[in-house]
């Protein structure tokens, strides 16, 4: 498998892992996402993926992933996710796959990957809170108006992201060597048995571990915090407990969005790793 | 999506389609094939079904898909699907997808393509009836020690396909324009949904309908008879009735596989018209 096929297959492996709680996984649904638009999108994104595996700028390569998951799912199921593989995907297939090397892959981001990455945003609804005030002019939600904004300023993508970092754990990720993505990885790879089923059991620690961004987006820190507070509490529980917890996120809506994104990140990491690159 | 996307979408909504009696699907695993396996055959085979898009011989495009599901499946998980899907994709990849073409593109292999049949089979084991008793030289279980003997008779993959067409309803298909693949489609097409369940509720239609040559060939021809007609008798019955039989099929290991291909090749007609060539 190529770099690409692994990102595909991390992103089917993530949505597969069951129970993830709040998520669409192989036993539940949103009443408005069921889990076949995930495995279109996964389906939609490859040849973004494929360009970034082949040398096309990050910020293009995503934009491509993008549009082709958008409309493959006909809504947005993975855009965090792509934003985390689609420099992983590019750092590993020129050598080997390291938190410094994707770092770097970041770092070389220009002002022109800002700017699909403000494409991007145009092909789907993505919930992002406020920017900080003095760069109200950068909200992503504005795409490809705020365009010229960016340009005036001269901004890489690079330091858009930095720009989130605070707000959104993806951008955190990406500005930060990916350092939970890697710990994903590692605990994946602890594991032992199908990697959807480990996926699931590294998503629970995730969970545990620190307040889904997302969350708190959609729903406030508070509700974040107490997601976290319950994972915790549930990390060594029995499976009928976990799937109750499952159950009930999903009917509160509640989705700790960027969580299954770092997890399905770290798929990529262990999957990469494990077809013999460290 | 191109021809491949939709080959590679329509090998992970059927595998996702639940219940699918005593096939692996969202709900259920076998003891030693897990539904992720399937999502990871999806993957391994888009390079193949990418040939087969770009004009790639028929034949080596299936050698190709079929080694690259088996190297990240690691198993057989998709054979017969991918040699129903890949001159479908051929087919489609040059013009409308009829049958009528769809047959064309078969009658038009070689015995290069032939040979290259055979040697799919070095990568997984198949289960296969015995030969006609005068083509035991041929039998596709010898895999690439066949190859002489082909050569020798100058048969073509068509020729070779037929030999097996009594046996095997994924030959038969190929060798008599995909009928049973082309009224899966518009089965698909008349229900409404997720196509993944749609998907599900038309493979319960084929299964009640006729006998799966994969439970012939592996529990004999009484064992397939019998799981057609309980099929048939629940086909209108409520959903409990049909899981208590997917369960029971997967417990006495009887796998209608055949059905599950046919199911597979008639969503990516559905999905491929769906996208807008009729």
């Amino acid at each position: 498998m190529t770099p690409a096929d692994e990102a595909q297959l991390a992103l089917l492996y993530e949505v597969a892992g069951t129970p993830k709680p709040g998520n669409v996984d192989r036993a539940r649904d949103h009443e408005d996402l069921h889990f076949e638009q995930f495995l279109a999108g996964a389906v939609g994104a490859r040849s973004g993926l494929a360009a970034a595996e082949s040398g096309e700028r990050v910020g293009a390569s995503f934009e491509e992933a993008v549009s082709g998951m958008a409309a493959a799912a006909r809504t947005n199921t993975q855009f965090g996710a792509l934003l985390l593989l689609v420099p992983l995907v590019r750092t590993a297939s020129e050598g080997p796959l390291t938190p410094e090397r994707a770092r770097r892959t970041v770092d070389e981001t220009t002002v022109e990957d800002a700017a699909d990455f403000y494409r991007a945003f145009e092909h789907v609804d993505v919930a992002l809170d406020d920017p900080p005030a003095d760069a109200d002019a950068l909200d992503a939600r504005r795409g490809r108006d705020a365009i010229p904004a960016l340009r005036k300023r001269g901004l890489t993508l690079a330091e858009v992201l930095a720009l989130g970092a605070d707000s959104d754990d993806v951008a955190a990720e990406l500005v930060g060597e990916f350092e939970r993505t890697f710990r994903a990885a590692a605990d994946i790879e602890e594991r032992s048995g199908p990697y959807s089923e480990r996926a699931a059991a590294t998503f629970f620690r995730l969970l545990a571990a620190e307040a889904d961004t997302l969350v708190a987006t959609t729903h406030g820190p508070e509700v974040a915090a107490a997601v976290r507070r319950r994972a915790a509490d549930l990390l060594d529980a029995e499976a009928p407990a976990k799937e109750a917890f499952a159950d009930e996120l999903v009917s509160r809506d509640i989705n700790p969005g960027t969580t299954a994104d770092i997890t399905a990140a770290g798929l990529f990491v262990a999957l990469h790793r494990g077809e013999g690159d460290d």
